[in-house]
């Protein structure tokens, strides 16, 4: 860059190189960076509204002379706050402020949880809505949150690769507003993947694609309620997540033991619908039994609304693939499905396929909360599922899950002995509940919640089992490891392991 | 292709070329088509329940044995129900049935509207929830249907470079589930767009984006009657679509004249919110005036909140920008946006920039529908905003609107002499009114509901005044004129020019 007035000397001999515009003065400025500098002190100027929104740069020559620098130094100024977007060229009416300059991005506090997205009882308050935002912005090193796949492993190459065909296929009518219940093209992808992968035989009218599960659990709450329903029953222990997508309904708890929901206390409870995760129970991991699968469709078939999140179904490492309730009694299972943890959450897409009698209203529904996922993730999707990509994607992060799991079951066994590892043949966790041998609170062991603090304090992100439960349970962690490397995830069980120990994590 | 018995001889001195499996006779099979007729009446067969998915087929040595055909042809049917989906190749386990067929995608019949889609008592019959998902598949030549830009402009090549850029640019943690109020690079860039755009100073933490205006008010709605809100005032005329997404509110409906809302009314019904379109009111494209927009925000400085629905600002061809009232009032102001009109509806974007007081409430409300936009369209965006990409397409598609607009008046000059055209200084539709001279009806003309019913059997989509109405109005027609060529326009504006005159059509 060309600077006019170059040294000490010059400057020492000449009052110049100052304008009145800002009181710049270009002796300030560093050796070499004069264009910078310019910037900077412009954008600063912007911030603290010393020039206003709507206000006119000083005409290069004008700046430049006053300056005592060359034109091309202002120039160049002018032209990176143009890309910055605070200015931009008007013509003839010169070069002219249009934004107030922002902060550098920062995490900013989310509401919720007074506010602020402190960990601070995080795991000893009662969780609200905020609860899981505050822990993902909560710092940490190493995060054994559970729910999330191998998001390093995200297929961009394939997914590009398909939108660049989906973008090169559209008809400009594509581009407009569209079925509220999905394109056609990924509510046919859908259905022969549940086909394929999942033994439902499905229709394409059969399939409503949703903003992921969360969305679909929202419609079905505004559904049932219209229709006078007040309760959906939930496991217990029960995903915590879940039971705060049902509010306002109620959610009475039913126990799940070794073969899955105990349906008697189902029947119990009396109310009219279930949520259920009969593939791959969370938290425990539990797969619903022979026998728990007759006596629910026995309860179904006498008017009991089965909601099932087939949330993992897709990733199992030891053991046969579970069929889906819906391929039983479609006419009972609202059926819930998502590629959050076959992709990544990030993309909010999922799929609902209704009973008959709800399909009007929940279509009614979707259109009043957005009138349709947006098109073009849906089409890329589909492409992925039609030509293989995603199979091909979900072989390569089972193997990656497996070894994750093999590699936190080592973990377990090496740092927390007296921990009994529940859930493991299938999934992105592992539910562990402590024998015990272990010290403190009611069941002879640390309150998992206070343990769970602990080791965000010391950091790494675990859920206490407690935020899954109702009722009082003995204590546990829920711990993630398909997002994590292997060398992540046995530091971080090993600080686990201390905390429950009674030792310093740094020992 | 191979065919091992050829000739109408070859069969009458032979029984073969057929096989026991699925009693199939290569005799049946047309000439030179033999895989192509295997291949059909395997998957009739797994269409029809013969085959059951999990079932496996002959090998294909087997069966070209016993139909007497070549390996290659029954290789090449394997083959082509292999990329179907159908069937898969299990190694060993052989060839094994895998998915139900379907029938190739039809426009499946949408619910609503006593089930169907059918254009029958479309304008005639109160309209729900599902009317503009059945005139948008009502068969026409002619879409004049308002509220859509030039789709066909639609930026593909730099939405996939946009694209490019920002999947190279994630790390994996941006996959997972991120902050409900969206991506802090798009709220980054819609501050700036909206200072740069629309005069609004906003900061991004002022921004939440949400999938599109419909989802925004929904979002509005839950928080509103949370706070015991159970009206929201509207424009009358205004958009029946706006008063669909605040139900169940009540919107009592507040006249516009030449200056855009009359405040005194607003304040007349007692409601404590009002909608409004300020820069472009949707249908009468009227701007509200100075004096009126003194009188709202006294209105608002009293207790009201405003509801600013700045659906289509960027668009104005003969007059200058028109500021937004966020601009003024930011605390009692909510103002929505999206990019539907800007780029694409099939986008499903928009931004929502709420008065402190809601802003918890609604990043909660936000978090029960979806828990968040999708990431990946959002980054796109904010790359095609901040590179100045939008800003160039903008550009683009006003002077194809323009042109359009241009086109349209003409042919309403010409076809339509008596009407009088309203709001044709900016935005993507006009609305027409009719003079006396017109033949019939209440006012002296059609009604217009009976005019857009002639119009779409005639292969013309418009819409009838009355649905944007409340009370009895003048009866007048909405006609888009911005995704619709200018030849189609002028013909389309022929049809109802003929109709108004109770010519038919093809006079």
């Amino acid at each position: 860059m060309n600077r006019s007035i170059g040294s000490p000397l010059d400057r020492s001999i000449s009052p110049g190189g100052a304008s009145d515009f800002l009181q710049l003065d270009a002796g300030d400025a560093p050796r070499g960076g004069l264009s910078d500098w310019l910037a900077r002190r412009i954008r600063s100027a912007i911030a603290d509204g010393r020039l206003a929104v709507g206000s006119r740069l000083p005409a290069t020559r004008t700046l430049a002379a006053d300056l005592r620098v060359s034109r091309g130094v202002v120039t160049e100024a002018y032209r990176r706050l143009t890309e910055d977007g605070h200015v931009a060229g008007r013509g003839r009416g010169g070069t002219v402020v249009v934004a107030v300059p922002h902060a550098p991005i920062r995490p900013s506090p989310l509401p919720g949880r007074d506010g602020g997205a402190s960990p601070e009882g995080l795991f000893t308050t009662p969780p609200d809505l905020g609860v899981f935002d505050a822990i993902r912005s909560a710092p940490a090193r190493i995060d054994l949150s559970p729910g999330l796949p191998d998001l390093a492993a995200f297929p961009r190459a394939a997914w590009l690769r398909a939108e660049r065909s989906v973008l090169a296929g559209l008809s400009p009518a594509d581009f407009g507003y569209g079925d509220p219940r999905g394109t056609p093209a990924l509510r046919r992808a859908v259905a022969h993947w549940l086909s394929r992968n999942r033994g439902i035989p499905a229709d394409p009218d059969d399939v409503m694609i949703v903003n992921g599960t969360a969305q679909a659990l929202r419609m079905l709450v505004d559904v049932l309620r219209a229709d006078g329903i007040t309760d959906v029953a939930v496991e217990e222990p029960g995903s915590l997540g879940v039971r705060q997508h049902l509010r306002p309904l109620g959610t009475p708890p039913v126990p799940v033991d070794a073969h899955g929901i105990r349906v008697d206390a189902l029947r119990a409870t009396g109310a009219p619908a279930v949520l259920l995760t009969p593939a791959h129970q969370f938290p425990t991991g539990v797969v619903l039994g022979g026998e728990r699968r007759r006596e629910l469709m026995d309860w179904a078939r006498d008017g009991g609304l089965v909601i099932e999140d087939d949330y993992d179904a897709e990733h199992r490492y030891d053991r046969p693939a579970v069929p889906a309730l819906r391929a039983l009694l479609p006419e009972h299972v609202c059926y819930a499905g998502s590629v959050s943890k076959l992709l990544a959450p990030a993309l909010r897409l999922g799929w609902l396929l209704a009973p008959p009698a709800y399909r009007d209203a929940l279509v009614d529904a979707k259109r009043l909360i957005d009138l349709g996922s947006p098109a073009l993730p849906q089409l890329v999707l589909a492409h992925l599922m039609e030509s293989g990509d995603l199979e091909r994607h979900l072989r390569l992060i089972r193997r990656h899950h497996r070894r994750r799991r093999d590699a936190m079951i080592g973990a377990i066994r090496e740092h927390l002995p007296g921990a009994v590892v529940h859930g493991a043949a299938a999934g992105l966790h592992l539910m562990i509940t402590f024998g015990t041998e272990a010290r403190g609170g009611p069941y002879g062991v640390l309150p998992d919640a206070e343990l769970a603090t602990a080791a965000l304090a010391h950091g790494v992100k675990v859920h206490p089992l407690s935020w899954h439960t109702q009722r009082p349970q003995p204590p546990g962690l829920v711990l993630g490891y398909a997002a994590t490397g292997t060398a992540e995830i046995a530091e971080g069980v090993g600080v686990v392991g201390r905390l429950v120990r009674g030792e310093g994590p740094s020992v």
